[in-house]
């Protein structure tokens, strides 16, 4: 164990303390919900856009709460969905009296406490819509690509509909955005480590020193291919022709790209995985032209990183350009 | 083994052919010298900023070229030296007539390699100052403060000078301001793990797995105690009291925090040091104004953390405010 953390169960609660003591001028709780966090300021006038999920995923999902992002945030434990209750508090303290959509990741425990909330808020007079992240191209076959595991694609969901619910759109429209982006992306994965939950101390899944995991999702779920650990440039052209024969881009695309890492893998070897992705667009002709390279959802300490593809037009390029803010996001 | 990598021989060249390909509006290679990478644009008119260092610590150097930051780099194989020609092309790309400094971390080799190119800058007609980051208050006691390592305070020297070249601060003032902000910073540091060379595929260091570094410098060197890891309060309050006892700011002090992760210790857990940091400053009666909480200044996948402190006064503050931009960072 190679943690710096206090007691595994105050783990959680903690880190929330010491983002809410750095960022009180930008993040701050709703009320009577401690697990709730919400952009500061009024939600008025604006679309709300409530996300939420398991914790251990940092920038994802509490650094996405900012201006031309989410608004709300529902924390849950270490790989654990937030509770109905929760996502609800967040809900309230979003809401500008457009509605809130809600848009997360594609998992059972999210999909089925952000449904109870749905209803909780319709009570209290919010209306909701849902829009399912699902960008992981390896963990389903395209003739269920519905049922796909939402990885670090979700960040550029956040960013097209955070921009969309900035300027003004209406809930159906910042929906629309949403829905829009992701199917316009795919993401595909690789581990080469475990994560170790605090709580546990013991690693998710087992992975040998040496050996790869492609497609592996975020809390450890099965991959594509479990092998021995190949070069960068090998891993990489596994990851683009799996995103790229499932997208299939119309020839000259002009797309964005996120290399992410997921936690414990350096810098430097991104920008490995970037430079074949570059060369294997090129091939493909489809052109680069925009690209976020760095940790923007990861899983603990697991070394490994992702790919996402995202096919771009004039409407979602200049969403993605918009300025946005959080602690752990500016552009 | 854990790398995404291809040949290991070839891993610098590859990584800088990944960043130039990614950000070719922004960083360019100075004429003749693929190992020195500056700014793009005419440096004419500002003092010029070149650092350097081994690679292995992205975002340091290279990251930290750009707007309102340095103006070049020369980039050394990982955790080596550059040479003395390759830190002269990146001066002779960022001279604008008004002379360069040298900003760069107390390290033998880069002493030794930055001093000559400074004799080779003078043939050529250029006018270098040389400052030292040395803010590791662990690596060596107070009365040989000036043999301290430089590790991830750089980041706020940057920001400093960077800030007054960018407004057209002459040399001596730039290289004052650069002398001031370091002298009125320390950091303490942590490993939870050793860094793994790709060349060599080993462990830089052994620190058995549940063992802590404190003090322990960002290729390996020795630290201060090395024992059983223990909770991030105490490894916080072992690291804050180490800087505050040498810095020891006046009662009252507006501060600087930046907590820094090495490389594979999640986000999750800076944030528990910032914490306890906070709490720890505010006993001591110093108040956190400013604050950077992330990968900063790595050490390639080792686990760990560094806090440094920076006393801030009103220069300072309107230096480390002003706008910066590179594609590593951007404020």
């Amino acid at each position: 164990m190679r943690k710096l953390i206090n007691d595994p169960d105050n783990f959680v609660d903690e880190v929330l303390d010491g983002i809410l003591l750095a960022h009180p001028d930008e993040l701050v709780t709703a009320p009577g919900e401690p697990r709730a966090i919400v952009r500061a300021g009024s939600p008025a006038g604006r679309v709300g856009i409530v996300t939420g999920g398991g914790s251990g995923h940092l920038p994802v999902f509490l650094g996405y709460v900012g201006i031309g992002l989410c608004s709300g945030v529902a924390v849950g434990n270490v790989f654990s969905s937030p509770s109905a209750e929760q996502i609800l508090a967040a809900t309230k303290a979003s809401d500008g009296g457009k509605g809130v959509l809600y848009l997360f990741g594609n998992y059972g425990g999210d999909v089925m406490n952000f449904g109870l909330a749905a209803d909780l808020a319709e009570f209290e007079g919010i209306s909701t819509q849902t829009v399912l992240v699902h960008d992981d191209v390896l963990s389903a076959p395209a003739e269920k690509a519905d049922t796909r595991r939402g990885v670090a694609g979700m960040v550029l969901a956040y960013k097209c509909a955070g921009a969309a619910a900035e300027r003004g759109d209406s809930l159906p429209e910042v929906a629309r955005i949403a829905v829009k982006a992701i199917a316009s992306m795919r993401t595909a994965g690789v581990g080469l480590s475990p994560a170790i939950l605090p709580a546990a101390g013991k690693p998710t899944f087992e992975l040998p020193d040496g050996d790869m995991e492609i497609g592996i999702g975020i809390h450890g779920e099965p991959g594509s291919h479990r092998g021995p650990l190949e070069s960068a440039d090998e891993v990489a052209d596994r990851m683009v022709n799996a995103i790229m024969d499932d997208l299939a881009p119309a020839e000259g695309s002009e797309v964005m790209v996120l290399v992410n890492g997921l936690g414990a893998t350096p810098l430097e070897e991104l920008y490995l995985l970037y430079r074949r992705a570059h060369q294997l667009l090129a091939e493909r002709g489809s052109r680069i032209v925009r690209k976020y390279i760095g940790e923007y959802a990861t899983s603990l300490e697991m070394a490994g990183a992702s790919i996402t593809v995202l096919v771009l037009d004039r409407e979602l390029t200049e969403l993605i350009d918009a300025p946005a803010s959080s602690p752990f996001f500016r552009q």
